[in-house]
């Protein structure tokens, strides 16, 4: 997807908020970031997909900050909210008629703990998405396909997005019959993304095979990543996405990906013709990009 | 007042939205108008108030869109609103057991029809407005202050703000008892800002003086009105200034000044510690400015 004009003022205010968040309010920081992301707007290409920005971005504020990874704390902090969660979802998954399903939608309710979009979310929107998981509307023809693709493949890569999320991604992977599942993650920090140490406090390395992607972008920007990471990409039977900026980045790629999601943007809501606040179970394959929005 | 680094995405917001507005939803003008509101913004000082960006920014839109006075149509249909409502407008305030005091909410209520900090207003919020113009909690000693300061004046300065607002205060000005009362307009179109068209559309004719500041800034930027305002603004015995933009010019300047408004952003609310949505009447006097917020 590529860059909208209305993701500019959006780019500003999301690297007020952060800053402050991460600095305690300071505001000569705050005013340094501001002025540098200005200026990086200059260069801003509107054809390529936001998270290019979003990467320039959150290395000003980490420069700025002089904090290698500013979320730190608050990734260490969503991880234990989640392993708090993780033995309700899991029992309300083994009760269900359909786990497979409901492991996926628990999947997607982890998805809200994102600090990209916002200054973040409270224990009483964690409830509420999880409370309503099994009742969300999805598209139940994509969860079928999924479902019958995950049976198929041998060989999947799970991309995963942010920190606390991925106690959810390594409890839908315990329903992939798969022999190999591969888990990655970002080379480096950037906003709550999870890293190699914050999968690892979520289990992932009991269950999957875990890599990095080689780079500090939001999303997959398969330009940036690592020839490893690109290879897995494009061997492996199935992949299945986290998170927006994994649409945003990987939309028009060239083979079939499931991205899950909650639509977190009316811009990007606009553009997948949903609408933000929505949870998505996206099938993208090549051969159908004449039909699929752009 | 200042500009805060959070007046920068809102800048950015306002110029998209606007253009938009104002040129049918062409992209193509809207994005060159971003770049040059981008390119605006380096040289942006934080130490002036936020109307200094205001006035280029519409420079811009007007300067791309080759509108002259894109908003034409949009005040002609406030004034057209305001027109229809003043006849009830001046029935409850007839029937009012303080005229002024009532005559001073709706002309507060008046400040509605604002395009500077959204897209407009509806016929709804209008309705909302004035329905409950007797009952908005205003500050009730600045409102007999300025009675009083009404009354023993003579000579009145009376700032106007939007177009259609212009008519709610005309019918203030018919409870003012002063023998003079100007009026001040722009100087040439900003926003929906009443021109000297606009205040004649309204009746301002038949109950004042009509004066234009002489420049195009939203709010009343001294440094850039002409010597013919800027006396009237000194000798007048009494200052009214509608809405924020004026008290976000003038609330640190060297006389006596009522400000009546809505406070219409989060930033100015915090800074008169308010909050946004607040009706307004500010007494600002100079000597008072050791204590007042700045």
């Amino acid at each position: 997807l590529k860059t909208y004009l209305d993701c500019v003022p959006c780019f500003l205010r999301q690297a007020l908020d952060v800053t402050r968040q991460v600095c305690g309010g300071n505001e000569e920081v705050t005013e340094r970031v501001l002025r540098r992301v200005l200026e990086a707007t200059h260069s801003l290409r509107f054809e390529l997909p936001p998270p290019y920005m979003g990467r320039r971005i959150h290395r000003i504020i980490r420069d700025e900050t002089g904090l290698a990874d500013p979320y730190a704390e608050l990734k260490r902090g969503s991880t234990q909210t989640a392993l708090r969660l993780s033995d309700t979802v899991e029992k309300r998954i083994g009760e269900s008629t359909a786990p497979f399903r409901a492991a996926v939608r628990f999947a997607i309710a982890g998805n809200v703990m994102d600090y990209a979009n916002a200054c973040g979310w409270d224990q009483k929107q964690i409830d509420a998405c999880f409370d309503e998981a099994l009742d969300r509307p999805v598209d139940e023809k994509a969860l079928s396909t999924l479902e019958e693709s995950a049976k198929a493949a041998s060989n999947i890569l799970f991309i995963g997005d942010n920190a606390g999320e991925t106690v959810f991604d390594r409890i839908l992977i315990q329903h992939l019959p798969a022999d190999t599942v591969t888990y990655a993650v970002k080379g480096s920090a950037v906003i709550n993304d999870a890293t190699r140490e914050d999968a690892n406090a979520a289990g992932i390395d009991r269950v999957a095979r875990l890599i990095d992607n080689g780079n500090d972008a939001p999303g997959t920007i398969l330009e940036l990543c690592s020839q490893e990471f690109c290879d897995v990409f494009q061997s492996a039977d199935l992949v299945i996405a986290k998170g927006q900026a994994n649409i945003e980045t990987l939309h028009s790629c060239d083979r079939e990906v499931f991205f899950l999601t909650q639509v977190k943007c009316p811009v990007i809501a606009r553009n997948l013709e949903a609408n933000a606040g929505d949870w998505l179970v996206e099938h993208w394959k090549p051969d159908t990009a004449a039909e699929a929005p752009q």
